[in-house]
């Protein structure tokens, strides 16, 4: 029966007759969720589509470990060709990670001509092209919905609802470990590390938190993300990261009282030249811009369009079944289109010329403990004026001994900042800099 | 060579190999901000793409009337039928608005296999099915995401990205003129004449508001989102609706004092019966939720799923451009799927049962003036008891004659709510029952 059916789809479009049998790699929490919403969903998606999906074979180590989720024994297989390379499969769902053995059964699923639906960001941050390329040539989707923003659909819209249009920035929150930790500081007052031991043991952190709070993750996610709002090929090694772990409460305490919330960016635009800068950092954003009030573990996505304007996706960014639900709804399409032999494709990556971090313009806020004497603030602002870093506000927070002064710039070029701040760091006057922090403007643009 | 086509179209795929060349219906602000995004994007798309798109006709009232776009005037005729019937147009683009002659047009144009995009909510929440229908009867794609939210993409994630989802509620901020006004009259303490006089004179409300104000507009937007999320045929005449205009500037203060902020909010939820409510009423929306920080003319739908938890799309509402970017996602979606013949289908809508408000569950807010006189309370209270309405919280406002009580509910069916009223305003030392609105929970629920 199968030899049958590869033989008719060399001749015909390939109209399943007998269910949409899906194979998936790995069954982990994700896959598990994946597999009870199938089973949960199949009779609604049937009567909607006319397609009937089944969870067919899945890949794992462990054939024998329990799982939360009731499978056929006899769908559980050690054997990866029984997924990717067996014509009893029709779609593939790859929710193992990491990088290797993922791409190699990616690309023998894509040249066997099956669709293929992952959740692997890492991969794609670091590979993608290469895959975005071998679907192409073979004619069949490559989907990936549930590698940015778990459940959030932001990938599909920037395939599609926004493909004619001319995106100019993508700034997220899109790591929930660390907006969870940035939400706790800023509403119980909690240092960084109580907040972090706090997230590990609900399970939203790592034991090993590196990944998530030095702003890896979110990198390789907004990596991806500018792959497909600006047609360039941005890998995960390009983008400029600092993450939270040097945040303290009264960072937090003192941006609030600004008006402002303290939020980790990953920030992507794409500039007039055609470059485009990639960057992960803790930011200030005013109290009244959309990313603010996301709190908590959620993720959210703010697009700026020349013909849209702002745009913003919420939602869950991790978690089994918001990322299962994205997959389904990944695996939904990719089935539709084996029908008529149709497949999404990003059409071809130009190679990205990625401007450097000290070429990147942005606004700025920074503390300065100063000698209160007379002179000490004239003597700062030419220093500013030096380095052609215009002052938009200042204010001093404190008295004598221990008087702050906060400044926070006009868009400025980064290494113009940091030349002010090494000189500033020369003056007597001026016994510490602290807190240099990017500030996010009302408009909602980085710049 | 028009006839050829038609032939070749028959035969075999239609891959055009000349431009896809798209016909107009309508050329007021949107159409018009459409024409000088596809001048503007063509090459891009055709980059990104390999289609080149092409404004080949627009069909207007008065061919002579001075445009804000340069147009061929080759390009204009009075002629509908050169635009839906006529071979040489691939694509058919309505937005001239109203139930006729858009309805017979966008028959036509299907009949003749031509996909057609529109922006037209007022035609979707009326005689949207039929349309459905006819789409999938001729195979071909009605798109249609600019006539809910604007450019706010949430049309093609329903429909696309959700599709295996289990969708509980659709909740959104809809209608940009009546969060315009209810912001000015949070943010600067406005009266609703004088908010209204305002949104008037900056173009955002016309001279009579009747249909913003009251909630018609949000009315046929949550009718076609009902559609869309439940797959059932949702009408606008089914939407339960109630407008700002009653709203108080105390109203909007004491809700503020509260921890509240007023929204007008079009919900559509779909019972465990299967049942569906669809309603516009003002509510108090916590200052935590999401959506309480869409401001100014901004819309935000929010979608609850089973597996994919709490979503919004937030964006541009209206508008010439957002609106014109989201007509031009769809045109290149349609001219992709011309490629492939494929199309893509909302699936058969069953009919929608719909359940009456007196029905619908909520949390409400009541202000009743009273005397204060020891036994009040218990008088009020027992009201409340007799007709099963819980009391969440009750909270006393001023003093002596000045009095009053603030009570929020819990979940409590309307018909209940509505009979509590009258018989608390039939007792003696009930002055008066103030603000009646009901409170969407921090959960994100309406329920």
């Amino acid at each position: 029966m199968t030899v049958t059916r590869t033989a008719e789809r060399e001749a015909e479009p390939a109209v399943p007759s007998h269910p949409v049998r899906i194979g998936l790699l790995g069954c982990g929490n994700v896959g598990a969720a994946f597999a009870a919403l199938v089973a949960e969903r199949a009779d609604a998606v049937e009567a909607l589509t006319g397609l009937r999906l089944e969870v067919a074979r899945v890949a794992v180590r462990s054939v024998s470990r329990a799982r939360s989720v009731a499978l056929d024994p006899a769908v559980l297989t050690h054997d990866t060709a029984a997924v990717v390379t067996d014509p009893a499969i029709d779609v593939v769902v790859e929710v193992m990670g990491g990088i290797e053995p993922a791409r190699t059964l990616i690309l023998e699923a894509l040249a066997a001509g099956k669709p293929v639906i992952t959740a692997n960001k890492e991969l794609l941050a670091n590979v993608g092209p290469e895959l975005y390329a071998a679907a192409d040539a073979a004619g069949v989707d490559l989907l990936f919905e549930a590698a940015v923003g778990g459940g959030i659909p932001i990938v599909r819209p920037l395939r599609e609802s926004l493909r004619g249009e001319r995106i100019r920035q993508v700034m997220g929150i899109v790591n929930g470990t660390t907006n969870y930790i940035l939400t706790r500081m800023t509403e119980s007052g909690a240092s960084y590390h109580d907040a972090l031991a706090e997230a590990q043991s609900l399970g939203y952190a790592e034991r090993d938190p590196t990944a998530d709070v030095e702003g890896y993750d979110a990198g390789a996610k907004v990596a991806i993300l500018a792959s497909i709002a600006f047609g360039a090929a941005v890998a995960a090694g390009d983008v400029y990261h600092e993450g939270i772990s040097n945040i303290t409460a009264a960072d937090i305490d003192f941006a609030g009282r600004l008006g402002y919330r303290i939020k980790l960016l990953a920030i992507a635009e794409e500039y007039d030249d055609g470059a485009v800068g990639v960057r992960v950092h803790p930011a200030m954003v005013p109290l009244e811009h959309p990313l603010a009030s996301v709190r908590d573990s959620y993720n959210a996505v703010f697009v700026e369009g020349a013909a849209v304007g702002s745009l913003m996706f919420y939602g869950r960014g991790a978690g089994g079944n918001p990322t299962a639900s994205a997959v389904f709804g990944d695996v939904i399409d990719a089935a539709a289109n084996l029908r008529t032999r149709s497949a999404a494709s990003l059409g071809t990556l130009r190679p990205a010329r990625i401007r450097p971090v000290d070429d990147v313009e942005s606004e700025y806020c920074l503390q300065l403990e100063v000698a209160d004497r007379p002179g000490v603030l004239a003597q700062v602002a030419r220093v500013f004026g030096d380095h052609g870093v215009s002052i938009r506000s200042m204010e001093q927070d404190g008295l004598g001994d221990r008087a702050r002064i906060i400044f926070i710039t006009h868009v400025a070029r980064e290494s113009d900042v940091q030349a002010t701040l090494a000189d500033l760091r020369t003056l007597d006057a001026v016994r510490q800099v602290n807190g240099l922090l990017r500030v996010i403007g009302t408009g909602g643009s980085a710049r």
